[in-house]
């Protein structure tokens, strides 16, 4: 028996090619005790792995991929085989050995960087690969990062970045939900039009219009009460700029940053300034609000008084493509790979 | 009646020089309904003046002075006459109406910035100019940084930069009278000594010396839980690389980034990676923690378990100096101007 994994191929340069990937096949090893062979049908292309793509990876965060290493990330699967008695074959599973066919995961371990144990997931009547989606780990930054992050409440207007992204559309539904005023980015027309049109924003720009300072004082003349961080740089800066006193950041993602290096906004003193408060987070440490997340996020789907979009690539080979042109901004809501 | 005022003559280039003020005497209006005539005996020299010399001020942040106005800044001083009911001559005051020797105050105004009230001083037994110093807004700046804004506990590893400052000596002990490990660090030799002799750091280093994010690992190689940001810039990004997860940073001034726009690579990512908590704060909305600030610091600084310095400088014409010789690190303590 063989697994297929997308490794690292080479070290991307400016931009990310498809041939600083390769796919590469081995044998599975033997299962061992505790340990479950998983058929992947469903990965999650998550923008944050390009920063475990290159020689240096900031401080704290997960270690480098090495040459020739499989890419790892989340995933949906079958259970085909398992020497565990907490799962059988025919289950259905998250876990985190995504960018592969076939995984053998231990069913006891914390997973890689304790945000990917498996687990049994029992879709019900949802589409499966929602799990990955607004019922999963994107739903989930996007509840902590506005309820438990910024602390929102109805009468702030909140900025939130990347917004027609897999975490940005649903917290962008999500805060206008709890009556915030939403001001929503992205980096498209079609983008723009779809947050005010469908998703209900009160007022949208495309960061390529212009300054992004510039256009997000015209979006909230009045300035901006809490931010939703996706893309880290220049957003942060105007955030720093724009924010009310005692406005509040969450950063959940810096994707504008990701293989660069950006010089530090020179605005910091804003912080002090205006007594902002400035929170990193990850979802992965808010699991125990699954349930809270999913109790809203769920109902409003189901009655149609949320919208969920998908950018969906067909087989294994595709993941590289899938992950080159989220980062690129040319893919809508949750980007996922279907093996 | 005159009054004799430090003004601003012209904007500083890069160093602040002596040639930028002014000494300008200009007659005192007749006191109106709620008015007092203070005659300031002590002027408070604190660094984030420099950032209102400048033609462009953070915004968010008290307005720059024109050319030609008077500086203002906190003070102490005696009421020579009043047409408030609330104050008669003979009492102690202290307002934001420094840089001079005599000066109109309103009674009931809020104050500049919303951070000077008039309000009476009672000394008792302390020496007058601690209620700019220990006992007033640098202990309070002090006390609030580290029990209100990082919310130390005993097991932490607490960096506090400008350490051997106002602020920053006060904070030192504070943090180590809680049991904290204190990790500080100032810009001479001797001020390192006296960080580590007298003031009780466990480890302290003189930013001069090297790489400061290479000397903060020497000094605390497991990482720091807390940082007291008096500093900015440089010192800021090596705290975010060495704050373990969920780190917290209290920006309190950022006297290293005064008038200048150094850009420098961002590790803001680090913010998200290690889930880190940064809040700006400005003493001036915490006055209600006066008395728990005091009922700890004065008893330390009256049994000599907490030691307290001064710089001052005599007559309001060495104001510029003083202010100047502090900004560049030849000062101790807090730095005072005695009229």
């Amino acid at each position: 028996m063989h697994s297929r994994q997308i490794c690292l191929a080479s070290r991307p340069a400016a931009q990310l090619e498809p041939q600083n990937f390769e796919v590469r096949e081995s044998p599975l090893p033997t299962l061992e005790n505790g340990e479950v062979l998983v058929r992947n049908t469903w990965l999650s292309i998550d923008p944050s792995i390009r920063l475990r793509l290159d020689d240096v990876v900031p401080s704290g965060y997960l270690p480098r991929f090495e040459l020739g290493e499989p890419l790892v990330g989340l995933a949906l699967g079958v259970v085909v085989d398992s020497r565990s008695d907490d799962f059988v074959p025919g289950d259905t599973v998250s876990h985190m050995l995504g960018y592969r066919d076939y995984a053998v995961v231990s069913a006891t371990a914390g997973g890689l960087g304790g945000a990917g144990t498996l687990t049994t997931v029992e879709p019900g009547t949802w589409p499966l690969q929602w799990f990955l989606g607004p019922l999963g780990s994107s739903g989930l930054t996007a509840y902590v990062g506005l309820f438990e992050i910024l602390g929102i409440e109805p009468t702030d207007t909140v900025w939130i970045s990347a917004a027609a992204g897999a975490v940005g559309s649903i917290a962008t539904q999500l805060a206008r939900r709890h009556g915030c005023t939403v001001v929503a980015s992205a980096g498209t027309r079609q983008k723009v039009d779809y947050l005010v049109d469908a998703l209900g924003a009160s007022r949208a720009f495309d960061h390529h219009d212009g300054d992004v300072g510039a256009l997000l004082a015209d979006a909230a003349p009045d300035g901006i009460d809490a931010y939703f961080d996706n893309v880290g740089g220049g957003h942060f800066s105007a955030a720093l700029d724009h924010l009310r006193p005692h406005g509040r950041i969450a950063m959940c993602g810096a994707v504008s940053t990701y293989g660069t290096t950006a010089p530090m906004p020179s605005n910091l003193f804003q912080i002090t300034a205006k007594s902002l408060r400035i929170n990193g987070f990850r979802a992965g440490a808010y699991n125990h609000l699954y349930d809270s997340m999913r109790s809203i996020v769920g109902p409003g789907l189901r009655d149609g008084t949320m919208l969920y979009e998908e950018s969906v690539y067909d087989g294994l080979g595709s993941a590289p493509l899938a992950l080159i042109e989220m980062l690129n901004g040319r893919t809508r809501g949750k980007t996922l790979c279907r093996l």
